[in-house]
């Protein structure tokens, strides 16, 4: 990539530095007020916008995304800062609970106690290469750090190095607007591991958000570990999103589900965490008609170009390693010939014993592939499920009819999963307070939290205890007067009431 | 101890055989109502009561604490499951969300997303050697779990085996009557680090609870990040609860706070995760007044049998290795000479430049011990305050006068710890929702949970959300109807109304 050329990877005493200042910023930023909070992401979100006719040719040439859809990840990411600076302002995700003392409680009085969630320090974000905009540089981790009160340090992503930085300038450009002090967001280049391990072993780094491969996920994950002080790393490290088709289903509509997958696998050059890339069948004319559409559809659909040459080239020999191993047919490829740095939609298929024995197919192969699992009847598709791992979807085709025959399927792909669809597809990703994304690992790192949605805060906040404390002296989260209309959980009912 | 010998370490296939029935009882007890579950809790409550007499005369055999100490602690353990019970059944600890489809949205339509958090499989809780009923066998990371939807595996601390026996028997008689599926609950003893080691390590296990040492806690947390699927650990490792003596309070209540201190440090021989280890002040009068009645008070304080011999051991050690450091004063010890296995109250001080220059004084000295560090200053005190590591407790003792003189104590002492007590003493943790037990490292391995109140149900649950879902097939916490009354988040409000 020429781009990358044209930022150098920070050093050790820059990192240092940075990390210095971010926490000097800590320490003025967790004061401000859920409102300055909220201002300062309303902010960012629009000089997001006034770069959008900017930085969205240059996210074009670094990313080979067509412009519609960087146009509409940006406008996804605006939508975030705004959602996030709204629930963050809300305060419902503070988790404010109030215990009233009593004084004449027997054998000992009871203190008044009053928690709330505080924000961790400085948080380091992993730009995504698939997402320039809204996993990237003031993505949702960016966002979700923010508002939960911690600076922000972004490695910047170095396949999109530019686009990053004039992100980064219209974020400093809004926080030099709303009065944040200094260090409160970072931008450094590092297309070295080097710069990613530095950040995350720095003393003062309290949290990091990823998106990426497992391989570098589990890398920082496992740094983060290894610290004198361990710290939370919310690593999300794809999916192979696996999608059962039930045979009532297939036996009514196994055409129409066929299409609707064909544009699911291929949507983006199949480059989502949330790609269909393994799709469960029984053994029937139904599943050969559902093979056969699918087949014939993919074909159709022409290569394009990969995020960049390491994305191109990964896809290539994983696409050929799987399609090599024993029991694996090749169904059917796009009928264009791909140009260099191009996927080409592949569709394979095997049988449920290949799969159950085969490590190397439960891998993911990031772009337009998928892999379709011929089962012999229900009980081996349960098997199959059984030996998933953890996903960030799992995704049922079934009519009721199905459902009420094998109920003991819904139930086991439930544990498997942090995000199970009915009749739908897995890609498209809903930003709200409802969406879960994050599942068992090997999907992320900690399947207790989210990365999209505003319940994704959470992840950089913990809970502090005020006990005995005088009004005036309590955040005012947690004053008497509850000041800022808030639900708080007050002796164990949820109320926006005041005390007293 | 004697006692010990009389339970024989679970072997690795013990171990895996407990592991393999805990899975089969999880994908059973996982689909039980929360009524269900809140009534096996409260059926634990009555069957402890119910072996009261039988079982505090042998936890005081085992422990050495005193019976009115021990039956305290029982009906708090009792309290602690009734309690999580009432949690657990009301139900806004799911975290329940709703968004509602808009199916006429433009350009694409939204779907209907609905998110609960849900068990993460079978827990691993370690019972502390200082709470054998409410940190042990039946104690709070076994309710909490319970709560959560997981089946427990406990494994024994050595030093209370036999207590932990009975109280197990207990649990397993109450799973009978409930009809929990077998292997719901499962007790090993394990005197050597493998079987705990070996727990950890099974595959089946999806979370671990341990309350216990910084030594023991890390190597615990280190095993469950090296496997190929990390598992969430939270490990309660202890703290040193600093206490800031503020000058004014000095001033005026010197002799009374000394008592309070006197009382708190000494307390159960000082063998509770919040003893206050460590005081600060500022030299002058009111310091000294405060440490001639404190020295007085611990002089007149008499030893007292430790919980086991290697507690007591580790006392002496750990508190001849801090009173020979550099600059340590030795300021009072009892009166009373010791006997084997007690320990003696001590009380000891140095300057804030010899605090800030040695690591040592920053260690734990579990037991009746606590070190005073004299400042020159409030500036040299906020040194302090920022090279402390984490803690589950900050103390201020202040006057309202001292609060707005140094607001920068009260700000600075927030970043190191998850409660923060004003003009009280650290211990005695009350069980209730707004309490926060739980710091940042090395106090816990992660600050974001607690272990004691009904949030620390949340550590054992990840969220789950079912898109596009028809009514029946959701989880009653979801459907519609709202047939449990829970609250729940139904497109951004907080509200327990139907849905249509």
């Amino acid at each position: 990539m020429e781009t990358t050329t044209l930022f150098k990877d920070a050093t050790k005493e820059e990192i240092a530095l940075a990390m210095e200042k971010s926490w000097e910023a800590f320490l003025i930023y967790k004061k401000f007020s859920l409102k300055q909070r909220a201002d300062f992401m309303r902010a960012i979100a629009v000089a997001l916008e006034n770069i959008r006719s900017a930085v969205v040719p240059i996210a074009m040439e670094e990313t080979h995304l067509p412009e519609g859809r960087l146009n509409g990840e940006l406008t996804r990411t605006i939508f975030q800062l705004n959602n996030y600076a709204g629930a963050a302002e809300e305060g419902a995700w503070l988790d404010a609970r109030i215990d009233t003392a009593v004084p004449e409680r027997k054998p000992a009085p009871k203190s008044d106690l009053r928690k709330m969630l505080v924000p961790l320090g400085p948080v380091v974000v992993f730009g995504s290469s698939n997402f320039p905009f809204a996993y990237s540089t003031a993505g949702g981790d960016t966002a979700c750090a923010f508002a939960a009160g911690c600076p922000v340090i972004v490695k910047a992503h170095p396949a999109h190095a530019h686009t990053s930085e004039i992100v980064a300038d219209a974020v400093l450009k809004a926080a030099e607007k709303c009065n944040m002090p200094e260090g409160i967001f970072t931008h450094v280049h590092g297309a070295s591991f080097e710069v990613g391990k530095a950040l995350v072993m720095h003393p003062l780094t309290k949290a990091v958000g990823f998106t990426g491969s497992l391989l570098g996920g589990r890398a920082l994950f496992d740094i983060a570990n290894q610290r004198k002080e361990p710290i939370p790393v919310f690593a999300e490290m794809g999916s192979i999103n696996p999608v059962f088709l039930m045979q009532d289903k297939l036996q009514h509509e196994a055409e129409s589900v066929a299409k609707m997958y064909a544009a699911s696998i291929t949507q983006g050059v199949g480059q989502f965490c949330t790609n269909p890339g393994l799709i469960i069948g029984v053994e029937g004319e139904g599943l050969n008609t559902f093979i056969s559409v699918l087949s014939k559809e993919m074909k159709k659909i022409e290569p394009a170009n990969m995020l960049h040459p390491g994305i191109a080239k990964a896809f290539w020999q994983k696409r050929k390693q799987a399609l090599e191993q024993k029991g694996v047919h090749t169904e059917a490829t796009s009928e264009v010939q791909p140009e260099e740095l191009q996927g080409a939609p592949t569709l394979a298929s095997a049988s449920a014993a290949a799969f159950l024995n085969n490590p190397v197919l439960h891998q993911e192969v990031f772009g337009p592939y998928s892999l379709i699992i011929k089962c012999k009847n229900a009980d081996e598709m349960k098997q199959v499920v059984l030996h998933i791992e953890g996903q960030l979807t799992s995704t049922l085709m079934a009519t009721n009819e199905d459902m009420s025959s094998h109920p003991e399927i819904l139930d086991a792909i439930q544990d498997v999963c942090g995000r199970l669809i009915m009749n739908g597809v897995p890609t498209g990703v809903e930003v709200c307070l409802s969406m879960q994304h994050g599942g068992p690992y090997p999907a992320t790192t900690d399947s207790r939290f989210t990365s999209v949605g505003a319940d994704g805060i959470r992840r950089f906040a913990r809970p502090l205890c005020y006990q005995n404390f005088p009004d005036h002296l309590l955040p005012k989260e947690l004053q008497n007067a509850n000041p800022l209309g808030i639900w708080r959980t007050v002796n164990d009912q949820l109320t926006k009431d005041k005390i007293k």
